[in-house]
């Protein structure tokens, strides 16, 4: 562990009380002045301080923007994150985590960035989220389960963030059939899973999320602004998106594991659970042409299934569903 | 067309006639000494040349290695290798395909290579072909079918290269269930399909093609003699390279076409014609432990249909397939 980390550690083990200059010196072994300078590197990090005489510092507010180190503090998982790249600003964070996937890059190596100059959702359209706001990360996966599965994974990934955003943030958010969240009908998260298959043999998937967090009303451009929400705009206050970050791959690490022993049962009734499309009228195009029926279950391969009018019931793969009543 | 080109067509127009100096000098619309100059560079591309004085040239042999411009001239195809790129050596031509299909190639951009220096099988198993002998080459494509869809394509390819090497080296090779050729149990070919998805969505996928051609039992390292072997070998006689690839992409086309039209229905039934897995016992290992039991027929999704011996109809959708009686 860096000095750095050592005295964030200290700092933020009670954030209330104050830690002494002369404690710091000692838990760091180092002087009173190599203190006053590792402070001044947090300063540097976005970290503020209230310093009083003899009775030392506190830290009175954290970086605005996702703090490495504070995230890793806060990220109680086995396997995501442990190997950790936060950027400031990349084209997107599914081509960054690409990149490292075919580099070899482990299981669980997450990518997170504040901007996202080229950022992208399902069938390559924009995805809009001002620095420093939104929350934009990508995972790499290297699942063992063949590339049909693949769907499930896709499910699997929405009801952590779903399951996340709702015990953070207090939001009751829903599933949208596939990976949609709504919240009255606005999305607030978008997930893409991206695969690289050999056959039916999956070499590595990458699993992005992009989350509307602490976008502001005015953030939107005009044409947005009637369908757009953020997590903060429904909450009423700013979130906090370390801890939603650590909640999102703790959900998601539990359910992955899950998955692995019991297969796709428990994850699919969890999905069900959260979701906002069963029951309702859908319209979704499929290869055989347009589809209109009561979305009514998801199957045991994680298609949707919608019967018709007369009757049939109809598993969709794949494609934008349309919500009716 | 180049001037290479036209003296090319107008030599293999009918190969067995020479054509004299002075109607290639009219033809290409050049002097005596430029036509020269293009019979030269034909040798260096490898050709050979009868020169009779009176007479005229007539070709006599052509290239040992696989001539983009004869390829070209050879293949009556819409799509397939219209874009066409034919390498000395290359690492491997899923690599080169795939960074064509990234850098937004279009479908059916062929890729073909003399030499691969790190080719590979599936699950990264290593591919034998020694320069100039084998077939080596990778198509870029981009299926409107979604994910679920691509073990359909798979075992189309392995049909338009089973039906083209039949057609034209007569050798009776039979598809073993997905992807493989055989004749008498040994592999003559090898097919692998490599996906990039976004959720069901095919960004692209590479179909990538070994072939067993010209190689000689003395090419093959003593471990794999006993159970190598190659059209020539079968054959008796040299393969043509070119015919075969041409005759590969033609088929291909065709059958392509036939899947978008009319589905995986026929493309089963010209596979299971082809099949030398059906009827058999096979072991196969699967997510929930070993099958055996009797390979059936192929399922609508494309899945191995095996029955157990307590007459459980098992769906196998990945795995290597041992053959028994």
């Amino acid at each position: 562990m860096s000095k750095k980390e050592t005295l964030l550690d200290l700092l933020l083990s009670d954030p209330q009380e104050f830690v002494s200059g002369e404690e710091i010196s000692r838990r760091l072994s180092v002087s009173r002045t190599a203190v006053w300078k590792q402070i001044n590197k947090l300063r540097e990090a976005g970290y503020e301080f209230e310093a009083v005489p003899h009775k030392g510092y506190r830290i009175v507010s954290k970086p605005e923007r996702i703090d490495a180190l504070l995230l890793v503090k806060t990220l109680k998982t086995k396997t995501i994150g442990q190997n950790l790249k936060v950027l400031d600003s990349t084209v997107s964070t599914q081509e960054e985590a690409r990149e490292l996937a075919e580099a070899g890059a482990p299981e669980g190596t997450l990518v997170i960035a504040e901007e996202q100059t080229g950022g992208k959702g399902r069938m390559g359209r924009k995805w809009f989220s001002p620095k420093g706001k939104g929350i934009s990360m990508s995972v790499v996966l290297r699942p063992k389960q063949p590339m049909h599965y693949m769907p499930q994974l896709t499910l699997l990934t929405g009801v952590a963030v779903c399951r996340a955003v709702r015990r953070v943030t207090g939001v009751m958010a829903g599933m949208k059939w596939p990976n949609d969240l709504l919240v009255d009908g606005r999305k607030i998260s978008g997930i893409l899973l991206e695969s690289a298959t050999e056959d039916e043999y999956v070499r590595y998937c990458i699993a992005g999320i992009g989350i509307s967090a602490n976008q502001d009303h005015e953030d939107y451009p005009e044409e947005l602004k009637p369908i757009a929400t953020s997590l903060k705009i429904e909450k009423g206050e700013k979130i906090d998106r370390i801890q939603l970050i650590a909640a999102i791959w703790e959900e998601f690490e539990a359910l992955y594991a899950l998955y692995q022993q019991e297969g796709f049962a428990p994850i699919a009734s969890l999905w069900e659970a959260l979701s906002v499309t069963l029951g309702k009228t859908v319209n979704v195009t499929i290869a055989s042409g347009p589809v209109t029926g009561k979305a009514e279950k998801l199957d045991p391969s994680g298609a949707l299934l919608v019967v018709t009018e007369d009757g049939r019931r109809v598993p969709v793969f794949s494609g934008d569903v349309e919500l009716g009543r």
